[in-house]
C-alpha cells in the first residue's frame, strides 16, 4: 500500500496497471509480466538516449505494452458487459501543453498512435467513437478487425464475471512518463477500459487532467485505478498543482492525493510521476502495481508490488 | 476584456456563451437573449428559494437554455462540418464531487438531463456516442429525432463557414453555478459543439476540470470557449486550485487562468465561478460573454459585454 520513495535521474518510467492482488500472482507470470516491462522500458529509452523526443519514447514504450497480451490495454483489452472491446487512450507534452485523446475505439491496433494523431494532426484534443477510428483509417494508422483484441483469457474473465454477475475489480491500464535531453516532459495512458464495464463508459485515461498530465513546471503523470474516482478528483492534474502552487516535492504530492484524498474515498489505483528534474515516484493504495523505470545510465528496475 | 468584480450573495450565476463579437450584435437580439438568460435565472432560483438543491437549481438554469434557440446547446445547437448535431453536456456536486457526463449524443432533448442521471443511475461518470443515447432512452429521458436540433440560422451558419472553408469562432455553450441552502455548490455545462468542427470532437464542456468542476473547499466553475485550450490547461480545476491552494480569492484565480494563462496562449473564452460564500466572478477574455446572476434576495443581473 505504501509509496516508494523518490528515484532521481530517471529519464523514463511506466506502469502496467494495478494488476492481480498479489495471492493470485504466480511466479511464471511474475516473469513474463517484468519481462514486457522491461522491453517497454528499453524501447523508450532507446529514444531518449539516442536524444529523441520524450513523447516518441513514452509512445514507444507503451506501443510494447498495447501489444503484449499482458497488460489491460491495446491486444489484451479487457471486455465490456455486452463483449466488445473498446479503447482509450491519451498523450501530452509538457513543455507547450499540447495533447491528444481517443475514446471508445474499436478497431485501432494502438490507440496511442491514434492520440498522438489526433494531437499532432488536427486542430482537436478529444475524438470518439467511431468517427475517431474512421478519422484513424484516413490518416493511415493501422487497422485491425475488432477480432484482434479477442484473447482467451479476457473472454474467459467476462464469462466468470458474467457468472458472478459483478464486475471484477480489473482497473488495467499501461502508461508511461519520459524526460528527454531538451529538458521536455511526456504522458501517456492507453487502456481497455473496466472489464464487464457497460458499453460506452469512458474512464479517467483518456481525460486529460485525470489520467495523463504533463506540465514542464512540474511533472508528468500516468494514472491507472477506477477511473470515475480519478476523473472527479481530477488526478492528474492534481498532482501538478500541488508541485506547483504548495511547492511540495513529487512524491508527496502523489502520496497527497493517492494515499490521502483517493483512499478515504474508496478510489483505488495509483500513479507513475516523473518530475522535471528526473526525480521519479510511483504511489498507488492498492496491492500492487505493475511499473518500473530506467534511470539515465540505463540501469533498469521493475516492480509489481512492496518488494 | 476585463474581468467583472466580485458581487456578493449570489446563489446562482449561468453564462450563454462567449456569443457575436459586439458590433455585430442588435438591439433587438440583445433583447431576446437577455430575456432567456433572465428565464433561465429565474428557473434555477425557484429551486433554491424553496429549499432545493444546487444540482437542481443548475439542471434547472441550463434545461432554460438547452430549450431556447438562441444558445449553441440543446435546440441551438451549432453543425458539424458534416451537418449533424452532437451534443456534450456534465454536471457536479462539490460536497461528494459526484459527476455525470455525456458526449458526442444525438439523440437526446436535454443532454444535461442526461449528464445528471449518469451520475446518479449509473456507477460512472462519463458515457458518450450512440452508447449513451441509447442508454438515455433506456432510462426514460426524451428523446428526439435529431431533426430536433436542426434550425435554419445554425444551418445557414453553417453554409457561410463551408463558403468560406474556415471555422467559425462560435464557441457557444451555455452553463450554470449554483449554491443552496445546505451550502452544498454545483455547476454544469451543456453545449453543440463548435460549429463546423470535425464529427466526432470533443472539447472541454463534458470533460470534468475542463468545463465543469465544483468543489465546496473552493467554487463551482463553468466555462465556455474554445476547448482545447480549456483541456489542455484543466481550466475549471485549475481556478479550484488556485483558492485551496493558494488562498487566493475566485476573481483573482478566475483572472489568473483567463488573463493570463489561456489569454497569452491563444484560448478564447471565459468562465463563471461561485464560490462556497456565495461570492460570484466572471472573467472572460474575449468582446463579451452572455451572462447573469442572481442574488439571495431574488436580484437580477444580466449582461453581454462590458457594461
Amino acid at each position: 500500500m505504501a509509496a516508494d520513495s523518490i528515484v532521481p535521474d530517471v529519464v523514463l518510467a511506466i506502469h502496467g496497471g494495478i494488476g492481480l492482488d498479489k495471492k493470485d500472482m504466480t511466479p511464471e507470470l511474475a516473469v513474463k509480466i517484468r519481462a514486457d516491462l522491461e522491453t517497454s522500458l528499453k524501447a523508450g529509452y532507446a529514444v531518449i538516449a539516442k536524444g529523441g523526443d520524450s513523447l516518441d519514447a513514452v509512445q514507444a514504450a507503451i506501443v510494447v505494452m498495447e501489444d503484449s497480451p499482458l497488460f489491460n490495454a491495446g491486444k489484451g483489452a479487457v471486455f465490456t458487459h455486452d463483449g466488445r472491446n473498446e479503447l482509450d487512450a491519451s498523450i501530452m507534452e509538457g513543455k507547450t501543453k499540447r495533447a491528444g485523446s481517443v475514446a471508445g475505439v474499436t478497431t485501432i491496433k494502438n490507440p496511442i498512435l491514434a492520440a498522438r494523431a489526433v494531437m499532432e494532426r488536427t486542430k482537436h484534443v478529444m475524438l470518439i467513437g467511431a468517427a475517431a477510428d474512421g478519422w484513424a483509417k484516413s490518416t493511415g494508422l493501422e487497422i485491425v478487425d475488432p477480432k484482434y483484441f479477442w484473447t482467451e483469457q479476457r473472454w474467459n474473465q467476462l464469462q466468470e464475471q458474467l457468472r458472478k454477475e459483478k464486475e471484477h475489480r480489473d482497473h488495467g491500464t499501461v502508461g508511461a512518463v519520459a524526460l528527454d535531453q531538451r529538458q521536455v516532459l511526456a504522458a501517456g495512458t492507453s487502456t481497455g477500459g473496466m472489464s464487464n464495464k457497460q458499453y460506452g463508459r469512458v474512464g479517467d485515461s483518456p481525460i486529460i487532467g485525470a489520467g495523463t498530465y504533463a506540465d514542464n513546471a512540474a511533472c508528468a503523470i500516468s494514472a491507472t485505478g477506477h477511473g470515475e474516482y480519478f476523473i472527479r478528483h481530477a488526478v492528474a492534474h492534481s498532482i501538478v498543482d500541488l508541485m506547483k502552487y504548495k511547492g511540495v516535492p513529487v512524491n508527496e504530492a502523489a502520496d497527497e492525493v493517492i494515499q490521502r484524498t483517493l483512499k478515504p474515498a474508496g478510489g483505488e489505483g495509483g500513479v507513475v510521476c516523473l518530475d522535471h528534474r528526473g526525480n521519479f515516484a510511483a504511489s498507488y493504495n492498492t496491492d500492487g502495481m505493475y511499473r518500473g523505470y530506467i534511470t539515465r545510465d540505463g540501469r533498469v528496475q521493475t516492480l509489481l508490488y512492496e518488494e
